[in-house]
């Protein structure tokens, strides 16, 4: 087989560390495969870097910074490089220029456009492992640019749809994916197989251990990536296709994202291009909105609802109020609440089964919390509530759901 | 004009030292001139990075650790980008495969054979300032190379003969050459004015301010070099081709080595392939040799001496004694004497002014200082002296040939 294994910072973080993750490539490629690994900077450093050049420049978005934030990777390439020499095997590291990880300009959060695997093929040729510089890549000007955090990711699943590999092993410090954050749901269980919509939509669930942009370029590429521990040998969760058994369960987890703030903007005239105004001006202030919903339309008005990060809600309300002033009735016509949080309850399986929503409901009515807006997609329902109530949801919504039962076909 | 500047380990050493250097190559731009500018690492930088490379691999001749210690150079380039942008210029960083520093293979020790100017025009064409990583190249391959210790001045003064630049300034910590050690002889003066054929003699006065393979480069391509100190602007001492006022300094400099051993071969053959068979043996075991003086021959056979550092000593005769047991007697007929020191007078001037030698061993003479090896070459006179007595002859011979007196033209 073809393995790609990408090490996470705090995976490659000592000498220690890097000693291991060699014995562990190395025992990959003696079981019969060739290897390529992708490695993060060692834990620390890509924030020790930006502490420097923050001296200078706030920004990241910013060719210089790239330059200097890249060496964070370029360092654990070489000393692993030097980790699996030490373990009796060979091995040869790469930048992002001499794999030729083309990428746009947008410095601090290039997108991948292609890669040259050829030199990597020649290193499994010569019986080495491949060691390649994660969250890297060049421009077509020859510039150094960088993916944006997790970018490793990333590159390993990248590196893996050009090599054509069987499967991206993502090593990180926790087991998997789990149905629900296991701090809060102690008995959470790994989730063993999930689909790459599922994933995307656990986004904070799963997005502490694998990068989304890693999964679209999985689910593009249809690369299988296998999410596991550095410190185990335990299988961890496979993020695949969707695949027939996958169907039969209709929730795979729950995920929530906390801090936000709802914002209403009522008896907003419902005719083309309000909605526009209002998403442009939030959009140009560099606000990220999450949520919309809009309420059925009454004498050609209507309320818009949606959710912003709380530490964006005052400055939203002053944009909204001076940017649409006719729009927001010069402010008075805006109402908030924060903090909330959203929460959400995802599965493929929902997409053949009904009722799930009304479960849903039901169980968060039986513990006494209110629904403040909800949103639902095809294999998703969002809710957003108070945001202290947000725990005992969580909870409630896992054991309703029987996540924490043994999965077994039904 | 069109200068070069390169800034060593010390004067980008820390945020405030980078700002200091930003708004120097600034304050040189802005007088009308383009600007190329050549950053070592921070310093401590290439000793940490050694360091991390070490746990796994002693030998720092190794493409990846030439990957590991790279990073040094780049971090600065970057960093110096934007505190030039911060003091209100524009700048671009250039790693060494931006330029196209072509390089032989030999990792850590690596010759510059060729650069492309081309994108560092094109950055002054924009009025930016070009800051380039020193230190580094690629080879044929594509595989980072580094130029050895103090690289960064062969990369400085090799970037201003691709570019044509009317000189390159190499920045340090200390106001120029001196006539000798300033810390030995307290009326040492700085040198004005020197050639590079007596820079490269004077060594171990210059070598920790200017690398030799700098003073070569710019022989070769007669680049004017301008060493002189980051936190001043005094004129500092200008390395460059003979002219005629040199001619009239008879004595430039006066330079010691420190911790050499004498080993004296008795009775060798004096026959073809005795010498190299010893001094093979010498250089296969990894042992440097400096001086070498071959007495009168004999009866058919002849005394060899010759100097090698004090820490190769022991070893030294043990690889002569078992390499070489016909011609050293099994050893017995070697004699050694450690530690020495050579002492070198160093002029331009001695090509024509007789009598230089001899004004020389008057006053170690005088000063009851015996010689044990003499060896001269067209601008230098080297004497092997007792380590103990080194101070003294330094000082007997500075003030001896007057050089703590102002420079006159006589």
């Amino acid at each position: 087989m073809l393995i790609v294994q990408k090490y996470g910072g705090t995976s490659v973080g000592s000498i220690d560390k890097l000693r291991h993750v060699a014995k562990r490539a190395l025992a990959t490629q003696q079981a019969g495969n060739d290897v390529a690994v992708v490695v993060s900077a060692m834990s620390g450093e890509t924030n020790r870097l930006l502490a420097l050049s923050s001296q200078f420049r706030e920004n990241v978005d910013d060719r210089e910074v790239d330059v200097i934030v890249s060496t964070g990777e370029q360092v654990t390439a070489g000393l692993l490089s030097l980790a699996i020499r030490e373990a009796g095997g060979d091995a040869k590291s790469f930048l992002g220029h001499q794999v030729k990880i083309l990428t746009d300009s947008a410095h601090a959060k290039a997108r991948i456009q292609s890669i040259d695997a050829a030199p990597l093929k020649g290193c499994f040729d010569q019986g080495k492992i491949a060691v390649i510089a994660g969250f890297q890549g060049q421009d077509s000007e020859g510039s150094i640019t960088t993916l944006g955090r997790g970018g490793s990711d990333t590159t390993g699943v990248a590196i893996a749809a050009a090599l054509g590999a069987d499967h991206c092993e993502i090593y990180t410090d926790v087991e998997g994916i789990f149905t629900a954050d296991p701090r809060i749901v102690p008995d959470a269980r790994k989730i063993p197989r999930i689909s790459y919509e599922e994933m995307l939509d656990l986004a904070s669930l799963g997005a502490k251990v694998l990068q989304l942009r890693a999964v679209e370029f999985g689910m593009n590429y249809h690369v299988p990536i296998h999410v596991r521990s550095t410190f185990s040998d335990a299988e961890g969760t496979w993020v695949t296709d969707i695949e027939e058994d996958m169907e039969q369960v209709v929730v795979s987890g729950i995920a929530a994202v906390r801090d936000e703030a709802k914002v209403t903007v009522r008896h907003v005239p419902d005719s083309p291009g309000s909605a526009y105004r209002l998403f442009q001006s939030l959009s140009d202030a560099g606000i990220v909105v999450d949520m919309i919903i809009q309420s059925q339309s009454l004498d050609g008005h209507t309320d818009m609802s949606f959710t912003v990060s709380h530490l964006d809600h005052k400055r939203c309300i002053e944009v909204l109020t001076t940017s649409c002033p006719d729009l927001t009735d010069s402010g008075k016509a805006l109402a908030s609440d924060t903090p909330v949080a959203k929460l959400s309850v995802v599965g493929v399986g929902m997409r053949s089964h009904s009722g799930v929503a009304g479960k849903m409901f039901r169980i968060l009515s039986e513990a006494g919390i209110n629904l403040q807006m909800i949103s639902t997609s095809e294999i998703k329902i969002s809710v957003i509530i108070k945001e202290e109530l947000v725990d005992d949801a969580i909870r409630a919504l896992h054991k309703g759901f029987g996540l924490h039962l043994p999965v077994t076909a039904s």
